[in-house]
């Protein structure tokens, strides 16, 4: 399924085919929460916005409408009108991150709804039914995500632990898929590397999970609180025990220059609700760096968000519409920010595909890894 | 500029010549306040949704940006990316709605921003002024708008001080479109009739105002607090009054329902918040009457908003999807929303305007009049 076309150090470039369509590898996959993006985007706007892969969160649709009613209205794809290849998470992120009281056992986890508080009981199974009924190209192996810095020997149980779950996701997937009422038999399953930012566990958890052949594995548990630098150490430890032919995935990254600083690390797949959240707080990327386009200094600025882009916001809209809409509070505003830097970082990433086709991603990195490492040019 | 092409009783099928293109009349205009339109929609989805004439409110884009501004980036064409015909109000309205304290002199009123507070002077030559800056096609005179019921008295020396103000907006709209620096020479002027709902003062008013040869007449100050019955009423009386061969608008009216029986009053051109607004509380226009889409029955209903309509929502999403939108409280919500609004607006003027075609408007109106006005299908 997934072929590396060209490597470069550490750099790869490969696609990855899905049941809903081949994917140019590396990637930034665009977040899709609750079944649209936030800022007002339609799975149609995900096209416009050069989109391969929409991520959708299985926590959050499994709470609202119901992965069961998403399943009756023929699948999350028809249902939100995207038909590209999407990857649902595992709801663990958010089980871990948004719910109230919960309790761990072997199970799973018991947590409370961030909506209502009632009780929900979540495990390996749970996670690749709600998976399975949401119809999603790639599903997400159920993880405990821990804080860093956690205590080592309470890691060192936790990795133990997802490891078993990782088993149980395996069998239970492989399971659903193979039931003919299922809705997409070639739904395929990322394991998830834990370990918190102990080198020694991360491999160990690496090893261990490279056995049980997954489509892909995602490093998950890193961008929560430890330093960027930390991060970086851990990829370049733990990335060479990752099985060379499936596609890698860095969980929840990041800015522009920490993908940038991942590729060349050799990971394949992002994700981040980075550049959807910025837009909608004015905060927009340029390639020279970022701007906040509520700035006074915009006001009367004929001129595009970026001159070098060429989304279909910077190809008719000037920076004084945009700053008007910003304090005129339109919705329009939101829209067309978020447009903007997905549109940004979808061509971040086909910018580092055609560096790696022509044996260039070196020089580009030297060029772009620092000026796009999230400072903005006016602040 | 205007041709009646055929007429139905007193209904009229036209086209009116703006200077960003021709008007097929009857017309309903779509509102788009502070140069973008409520519910995330932009300048190019006014296209896709089938409007024609973009209206556009001088009050608040005079306190922000500010129309100096805008006329400094080309005009409100260019600076929200709409570049078909556009109606400009003249500001009075808002100033007599929104504003706080004011004070009304021959010469214009006083009034305080809704925004910071700050006293602001506007009178005819102001809200010309303001306009011409704009550059729309159609500007509206500036006049008083009161409520109804005012006292007799009172509305009568109303209309006599309006239409002192219509003479003066004739002059300086004059002057202004003679200046070589002017944006749009061509924009036109449409006058303005009051009179409260007395009918006299109504015909009186018109009488006048009709001998200073706009471009158009306006049937301002209805549907501002009186019975249906009377506005209905008050237009069998003055409609004869107006100007056979200018185009005449109905302002800020209304229910589909009131549409058609003012197009079988003799009006050509409408515009109302009515279906942005209607939209964003999810309640959707359908061809048997409204619907909730936040009801509960729309839970699990694979079936479009309305199996009738042909527009961009209805062709891909679900009720049931419509109501996840507006349960997660997602903006693409609003935007669905209003993109059908909007639509189902611009396709009943068209099958009005087919119906006159054909000969069969009175036949339409006895289908539709009803059925639209204003009930729901499930309340």
């Amino acid at each position: 399924m997934f072929q590396v076309l060209k490597t470069e150090g550490r750099a790869r470039r490969g696609h990855f085919v899905c049941p809903h369509g081949t994917v140019e590898t590396p990637v930034f996959m665009n977040v899709g929460t609750q079944g649209a993006i936030k800022g007002g985007l339609s799975g149609q706007d995900l096209k416009t916005v050069g989109c391969q892969v929409e991520l959708s969160n299985t926590y959050h649709l499994h709470l609202r409408p119901g992965d069961e009613l998403i399943r009756r209205m023929g699948g999350l794809h028809a249902f939100m009108g995207w038909d590209g290849p999407m990857l649902t998470d595992s709801g663990g992120f958010q089980v871990f991150s948004l719910s109230g009281l919960r309790k761990i056992t072997e199970e799973g986890v018991t947590f409370a709804s961030h909506l209502d508080g009632h009780r929900i009981f979540m495990g390996p199974e749970e996670s690749m039914r709600i998976q399975s009924n949401l119809g999603s190209d790639i599903a997400m192996a159920f993880d405990e995500c821990i804080e860093n810095p956690s205590p080592y020997e309470y890691v060192e149980k936790s990795i133990a632990r997802t490891y078993r779950w990782l088993e149980r996701c395996v069998a239970e997937h492989q399971r659903l898929n193979d039931l003919p009422e299922t809705l997409n038999p070639g739904q395929m399953l990322f394991g998830i590397n834990q370990g918190g930012t102990y080198a020694d566990l991360r491999i160990r958890h690496m090893q261990q999970i490279a056995q049980l052949d997954c489509d892909g594995y995602a490093i998950g548990g890193l961008a929560v609180g430890e330093p960027t630098e930390t991060m970086y150490e851990i990829l370049d430890a733990v990335v060479p025990y990752a099985p060379e032919e499936k596609p890698r995935y860095l969980m929840g990254v990041g800015t522009p220059s920490n993908i940038i600083e991942g590729v060349a690390r050799g990971i394949d797949f992002f994700d981040c609700v980075m550049p959807a959240r910025n837009a909608r707080h004015g905060r927009l990327f340029t390639w020279h760096g970022s701007i906040n386009i509520r700035n006074e200094r915009h006001k009367e600025d004929p001129g595009p968000i970026d001159p070098e882009c060429s989304c279909p916001v910077c190809r008719r809209y000037s920076r004084a519409y945009l700053r008007h809409l910003f304090a005129a509070e339109e919705i329009l505003g939101l829209r067309l920010a978020v447009t903007h830097n997905l549109w940004f970082y979808n061509t971040l990433m086909a910018r580092i595909r055609t560096a790696l086709d022509e044996g260039a991603f070196d020089a580009f990195r030297q060029r772009y890894s620092a000026v796009l490492a999230g400072r903005a040019v006016e602040d």
